[in-house]
């Protein structure tokens, strides 16, 4: 049996404790939702407050040279794109998850209709060639985070094509030459379970198919390799683990292959002004820069980007501790302790556990099932400061889910115990079947 | 000839002064580019600093309810509605003017392709039925500002419409069966030349064309009425005349006769969660919210999006002093000043007037034209702390400008003498001959 004794050694035995003295961590309160927004970097309120009070009010449209506004979409697509395997000028920090998705499946709808000579560049030697019949489908998982399915849902709309959507076990089978795009969240926002992104996307390449990665719950939590893998598109979100705060911009990376195209001047359709080989000179038609900036649209959210820059920059900071090998070992072990934790002694209260037990099969969080109650267990939870969230099922095969994120940067083996400590005492007492946790307000 | 006097006496009647207290205006600066960046209202620095240490740092995921953060586009719309002529419910604050011209752009080409039973809707009684030559074209003005111009050339391209650009004065005679939707800026961002929206809605919809407009450099400037002009579809932007912030998030406006409908669920492609009819339900097939919301797409970034509120309030505290119509009755007195007072003063050096002397005809803005070293004279004035911007012309028809935008809530008529005064000086020395002010570096 794990004891508190055993957490407080590995609190004391962590090489990333030091990262922790980086964030504000509110009292009393253990934090188990980094998954959903992430917690505040110090640094954050000083660097806000220098942006509003110097750049933007002394400075005013002069801080768009002076204070570098004009490339900070690049230079935090720069310092990121190391945690997903992505070069230099690879990576632009922009927008939403949702429309860089737009944007990044548009120009893998774009790709995939072309002939199939184009089409080689991204596929094997033995993959079908002209011969091969039209691509009709596109494809994604069925309980992949829906506003990419409302995405893909509308596009495939609009161009024709039918959206399929699978459980993730029957996606491999379904590769077939009428599939056009594969669009799939590396870690899954409902159960933690994480594809094996290298894998899919050789068998999505071997029958011509692009493929369109979203890291929402991946970028800082696990290490990506977006150049090892052969990824064609990637988005992903700034606000989860990498605490560029509320409704922080999100990133895109294409791979070079495509974003570097000449030919496609319109590869993805939001053409707006920062996206323009010369955005200043104003000419009336478009022109696309060179690489990933041709992702950018229209002029961005300074305040909401410098907050992200505080972000990433504690990933510097643990680059020098071992980086995201050191992260995901953390985050590994903080998640085992949280499970074993709970079998031990959380038993008999008909929990279950719908996230992967194999470490190469899962994220960075740990979803736990029960057939009755789990939205009042978590806002028990909540009320003791354990603040995990509840993600609903459909009745069917994707159950209630109690939701518990893991962030490596911040996250103390001793609190592991005492959440689960918590756990057990509101399932012990009953006490989430009190009138006032399950009164279902608006979630996030 | 008007003296210095003249324009102290002018400050000291004019009822608005009050208002220049909510700015943080920094020292030794006369800022004539609010068209471009506004001024930090006073109130920006503390609340970002509340969600920053408060809302984000203590509140973490509980403030999507808690502080509101979740309504916020929505009431940031409500709080904006008034200085447009829309209504409550009818205006969503998010993403940028680019992205929201994309939505409404792709909304307005998806009515327009309609049989005419629903096109009657917005067209008058004797406009062409069933029996109109399809519409192959998109219509806007070839000065329109460039990022317009580069989301409506793809969307054109995409669906097979070609993209005509006019000189303003052609437009009108322009507006034929063969028209699907005309889209302009209201008020000229090169020329501060205003266009009659009425008048124009009036004439495209009596041939069954569909109206956009952007109103980036009207919203806060000058009255506008969208309702009373009958508009379709509206964007704007949040960081010029509405004092937002850096990329402060822009806004989009849609009549409800069209975001009302339901037989569209995909009247808008950018269909993320934050525009589906229950975003918290995560049910994996879109639904479009009732109403403007169903134009919101992801997350938004919080912290910009509180700053622009700051923008706001101020004109809710003008509201008190007489609202926009005293706005434009400043704004056309601090316009013909210095109209004016560069008759008077800078005579003899070749500067033309680009921004029609009509006040029905212009916005809140003046613009110089001058053969030779516009650039340079623009860098000389930043250097004395007068800031305007240079946009350059095209060697034919749009010359290169010198521009200066005047904000009737903070610019007083003293500052206006000492700016042209400033001109006056740096003509007449040749100052802006000087190697430094002819260095062209990236501008905005």
């Amino acid at each position: 049996m794990t004891t508190l004794q055993d957490c407080r050694a590995m609190d004391a035995q962590d090489p990333l404790r030091p990262l922790r003295a980086h964030f504000s961590l509110p009292d009393g309160v253990i934090y188990l939702d980094g998954n959903s927004l992430g917690v505040a970097p110090k640094a954050a309120a000083a660097r806000v407050a220098e942006v509003v009070e110097q750049e933007w009010t002394q400075g005013l449209i002069r801080s768009w040279n002076d204070a570098g506004w004009v490339e900070l979409p690049q230079r935090l697509g720069d310092q990121l794109a190391p945690l997903i395997g992505a070069g230099p000028g690879e990576v632009v920090c922009t927008d939403t998850t949702s429309i860089n998705l737009y944007k990044v499946l548009s120009a893998a709808l774009n790709l995939a209709r072309e002939d199939s000579p184009t089409r080689q560049r991204i596929v094997s030697a033995d993959a079908p060639g002209a011969d091969a019949p039209a691509r009709s489908k596109g494809l994604s998982e069925r309980s992949n985070v829906p506003t990419d399915l409302y995405i893909a849902e509308g596009l495939c709309r609009e161009r024709g094509l039918e959206l399929v959507l699978l459980e993730p076990e029957d996606i491999t089978a379904a590769l077939q030459d009428d599939v056009a795009v594969l669009m799939l969240t590396h870690v899954n926002y409902r159960t933690g379970a994480m594809h094996d992104m290298a894998a899919i996307t050789a068998a999505a390449h071997a029958r011509g198919i692009v493929c369109v990665w979203d890291l929402a719950h991946s970028a800082g939590a696990v290490p990506v390799d977006l150049h090892a893998a052969g990824a064609d598109f990637a988005v992903g979100c700034g606000y989860k683990y990498l605490n560029g705060g509320p409704g922080a911009p999100a990133f895109v990376w294409v791979h070079p292959r495509h974003a570097d195209r000449t030919d496609l001047p319109f590869m993805q359709p939001l053409s707006g002004w920062f996206g323009h080989a010369a955005p200043f000179a104003f000419t009336p038609d478009y022109q696309p820069a060179a690489g990933i900036r041709r992702f950018l649209c229209g002029t961005q959210p300074i305040l909401s980007l410098s907050a992200l820059q505080c972000g990433l920059d504690v990933f510097d900071a643990a680059q020098q501790l071992g980086g995201m090998a050191a992260l995901r070992a953390k985050s590994l072990a903080l998640t085992d302790l949280f499970i074993a934790l709970v079998q031990e002694r959380c038993a008999g209260h008909g929990l279950g556990l719908a996230t992967p037990r194999a470490h190469a099969a899962r994220g960075s969080q740990v979803c736990l099932t029960k057939d009755e109650g789990a939205y009042a267990i978590v806002q028990a939870l909540i009320a003791r400061g354990v603040i995990g969230d509840f993600r609903k099922g459909d009745g069917g095969r994707h159950q209630d889910i109690l939701r518990f994120g893991f962030t490596p940067l911040y996250l103390g083996f001793e609190e592991v115990w005492h959440a689960v400590e918590h756990l057990r005492q509101v399932l012990e007492s009953a006490e989430w079947q009190r009138p006032e946790f399950n009164q279902i307000n608006a979630v996030t």
